[in-house]
């Protein structure tokens, strides 16, 4: 900030950049683009901040939210006007839903170019509508004290709202008029910056050290009456559950409360819960997809307390089994939203889940008082009957990407089926795992980008576990591996369609299920190896997909490892193993 | 519609394609997905409706688009809850501004599960904002005539509003519960159809033989006064000019109104006026972007009138020279909005573009008064200039791509540099050639799928301009060349990265130019013949492109011809041009 800046927008770009920085944005996401001009060469020229340059704007924000995912620090967007602003659109909705800090930059023409049929103008305010914590358009740059504080303020204020309670993207659209270079133009000119005038508004143009306005967060905690009835409820409880869904938030804390509960901890691989140094002290389990049939719960005493933490779990047998339990459910959401769309729950508690699970941890001492055994031996039938499957099947290869792992990793998995089998086959492993997923909206778009975004924001190895359909609809997002210096080994489950819909009724219906369902494309993709620059390797069973897998994960550089599977067979062996399970425990 | 129904889902699915088919739509676009299946299923079901599946929800749109703006029929999109609606988005907002009618059918989960933390579900309601003519939450299905009449009725006013004045997305949210599929239902049960329900309710369940309601829409026509007033104001000008910029409309009448009036007609390639019979009998120019400088037109006398047509052009120094003179400015417009950014236009005129050119033309009969020759002169010596010059260059591939295209065909033109290039360099042809291009957002996403969903709308070859940034960015819409039956010469001009930063200031700053700008991104784009199934010619120079462009349109299938292109020397050569041709003329 020490050189005069040459014109306006220049100023004001590096004003609102320079704030970001300080309010703790330190990696942005950039679309080439004309007018966004102004904010591209100010995140540029910082050291603090590292641009990712993107050629499709979809694959840049589902970039930065995989950045932002993996992080948990909010990472910034930029675009030019028009239908780029539209193309971050998804991943915007997928960060409000998954609760993911994204400051969203779109560059616009200044007002008077607005709905007036100047070209690569649209409609951007409130493009994302409700989706967003918070929008503003900011004000157009003009050489005045009390408008770049506005900035600096607006800055902060927008990188508060993303990182809040709950976390989410925010939307700033940025007018700049011409020139958007960093032209000098003359001081005393429309868009000049007169001499001294930096050095005499120094607060405005330069800020202050740090963030120009620190907000403190609270964190929800409840009162000691609340506290102290939930302890009781949760002490005389005959039998107690804590189940963890997808989550933003570090539930670890958990782990405490199953220790001073003795409440077994049903946990997601999305959870944060279900992987990690405390799956050595603690009963986590994680094959409840498997058994919690009604013909096998049947003869289990119902819980009567389910303390129920993050977002509604992955699994369809899991959360109908809560919903035919008389239990007490008490949902826990640090912003008090309702999520849980069985209606089976009777409490919303808004409260931060690690407090909470401290403070409850701290206060109660029970021990579970489930029939020994109940879900431990439910855990060891599902897996012996799982390991026992001589059928090459999708699930396999979930189960053996997942205890295969590098400790550390990072995994991200795709949505449809792959979430679904790591959540079945993923077995509990005390390994420092990061399970990532876009779960909030479960769209199978953004997958590739996503992780590669998570991947690039950590040095954890970097596994990635999608479908043939996720896979070619972010192909583009491949492209980060070579600008963006990810490496991956990336896990391809190739079907040929949508192999969900075999798990569907319309599976019965030919036509249309061939054609407008499964929908097989036929393409080989080998060949996106060589444009986007990355060794591929295709196997056809279990072995030669643990062979591959190791050496990718022994390997340097990006390599797909693609499995040519049977959606049909796989979908027969999941009902065969679930059948073979609930026998064997009914 | 005679088979019952086998539960309400279907039943209301069915009525809704029902009357959109009858409404007059004949193109779907389907994205596979679950929560749709009874739109899929109902569509899919009928013989008057095609169905193009598509895999990538934007991609699907844009061939939307393209289909629509081809044919000028409404074409709809379906797709399931979720984000894919928000991929949507980017074709949306591109319909609206450049007036092509869509019709977009988001399924969603019934009103229960909306904010309940069920799996892919998002606020659907208003996703799109004010780009859609016409929003509707459906209602939930029922066994209820009225409410299946007003599925009806809502279905043929949303085409109404879609084909409407002007033309334009519209959205329907659809809502279902399950059974999603045609599964049959016990008649009397939540989800069920009673037995002769559709018998008894035959005009709801079966609708009318043609639409439901029929809307008659009028024409916006001048009243007499106004209409002679203008007429007085033509006859009386001493010097008029005619300009066409881009268009949903069909303009040709304005060439009978050149004849009447003798006025010259500046004719963006977008217009649908540049090339066509017309072009043997009135003067018809297309090189003024070449010439249009204010060193050539300071000794030109000024148009006294200027009658404009469709959106702004997309000629910049065709802009600034309407801007710089004293006319008397009159933008035509059916939906009288106002689409003129230099804001030097004086009056606006609500009506039907062709019903006010023919009413001119019959009552105008003047002489033009322009001195001899001078748009014919300086057109001659820019088509000379460009001619005659032996540098390879981007203008080059244009001028011969247009010049030597097919009679009939469709020409698709990216923006950026390639509508730029047309637009200077594609020369006025008697010869049916339809060009289009997204000129509503200028977007260079979607350009792929919007060529090929408007080559599959027509029976024409079709043939692409595009360059490898909108190559890249759609390269998902390359799969409807098989999945969707369409055969393109697609002609892809590689300069690696963002050509069009070379004609901006920003190219005198560097860094950031070269990274963030320019961006190369160092692709070898000949695996996606491998991947999608084209043949795929690579050329240095005018001739080998010649005949690699040739050799395509005389073949079956579908050929990319790369040119290998040099942004910077093909920038330096259209400035070289642009200052002989000022010189030869000035």
């Amino acid at each position: 900030m020490s050189d005069g800046a040459p014109n306006r927008a220049t100023l004001h770009a590096r004003v609102l950049a320079d704030e970001l920085a300080k309010a703790g944005v330190s990696r942005v996401c950039v679309a080439p683009g004309s007018r966004s001009t102004p904010l591209t060469v100010a995140f540029d020229a910082r050291e603090d901040v590292t641009v990712y340059s993107h050629l499709d704007e979809r694959a840049a924000a589902f970039f930065a939210l995989g950045a932002a995912k993996r992080s948990n620090d909010p990472v910034a967007l930029v675009c030019t006007s028009g239908t780029a602003a539209a193309n971050f659109h998804p991943a915007v909705v997928e960060a409000d839903q998954s609760r993911v800090p994204l400051v969203v930059l779109t560059a616009d023409r200044p007002p008077e170019l607005r709905d007036s049929g100047a070209n690569q103008t649209i409609d951007q305010q409130k493009l994302y509508g409700d989706a967003v914590r918070l929008y503003a358009d900011l004000p157009e740059p003009a050489v005045e004290d009390r408008r770049l504080r506005s900035v600096r303020v607006r800055a902060d204020r927008a990188v508060t709202a993303a990182t809040g309670v709950p976390p989410g993207p925010v939307h700033l659209n940025v007018p700049f008029a011409k020139p958007l270079e960093p032209t000098e133009v003359p001081a005393d000119s429309t868009h000049g910056v007169p001499d001294d005038w930096e050095r005499d508004h120094e607060l405005a143009a330069s800020g202050r050290e740090g963030a120009f306005v620190t907000t403190t967060p609270g964190r929800m905690a409840l009162p000691d009456d609340a506290l102290n009835a939930l302890v009781d409820s949760l002490a005389d409880a005959d039998r107690g559950l804590l189940v963890a869904g997808p989550t933003d938030r570090d539930l670890t804390a958990l782990a405490a409360l199953a220790d001073s509960t003795g409440f077994p901890v049903l946990a997601d691989p999305l959870s944060g819960l279900r992987y990690g140094a405390h799956v050595a002290d603690v009963p986590v389990y994680g094959g409840y997809d498997g058994y919690l049939d009604p013909a096998v719960t049947a003869d289990w005493p119902d819980p009567d307390v389910v303390l129920r933490f993050g977002a509604s779990p992955t699994s369809k047998p899991l959360r109908k089994y809560l919903a035919r339990t008389d239990a007490r459910q008490v949902v826990v959401d640090p912003a008090g939203e309702w999520r849980e769309a069985e209606f089976a729950a009777s409490d919303l508690v808004t409260a931060d889940p690690d407090v909470l699970a401290r403070a409850l941890a701290d206060r109660v001492d029970a021990d579970g008082g489930w029939p020994a055994d109940t879900f431990a031996r439910a855990e060891r039938v599902h897996d012996e009957t799982v390991a026992d499957t001589a059928d090459f099947f999708e699930g396999a290869i979930a189960r053996r990407l997942v205890a295969d792992a590098p400790d550390p990793a990072t995994v991200f998995v795709s949505n449809s089926m792959p979430v679904r089998d790591v959540d079945r086959f993923g077995a509990p492993r005390s390994a420092d795992l990061t399970v990532l997923g876009n779960r909030g909206a479960s769209g199978i778009d953004g997958v590739t980008s996503s992780a590669l975004g998570a991947g690039r924001a950590v040095e954890d190895p970097l596994v990635l576990l999608t479908g043939d359909l996720a896979y070619y609809h972010d192909a583009n997002g491949l492209l980060a591996l070579s600008r963006c210096g990810v490496d991956a080994t990336i896990v391809l489950v190739n079907n040929d369609g949508g192999g969900i819909f075999h798990m569907l009724p319309i599976e019965d219906f030919d036509p249309p299920f061939e054609g407008q369902f499964k929908t097989p494309h036929g393409l080989d993709f080998e060949p996106t190896a060589d444009l986007y620059g990355f060794e591929y390797a295709r196997v056809r069973d279990a072995d030669a997909f643990a062979d591959a897998y190791r050496e990718s994960l022994d390997s340097d550089g990006t390599q797909v490892v693609e499995i040519v599977s049977d959606a049909d067979a796989s979908h027969r062996v999941r009902e065969a193993l679930r059948e073979r399970v609930v026998d064997r425990l009914a």
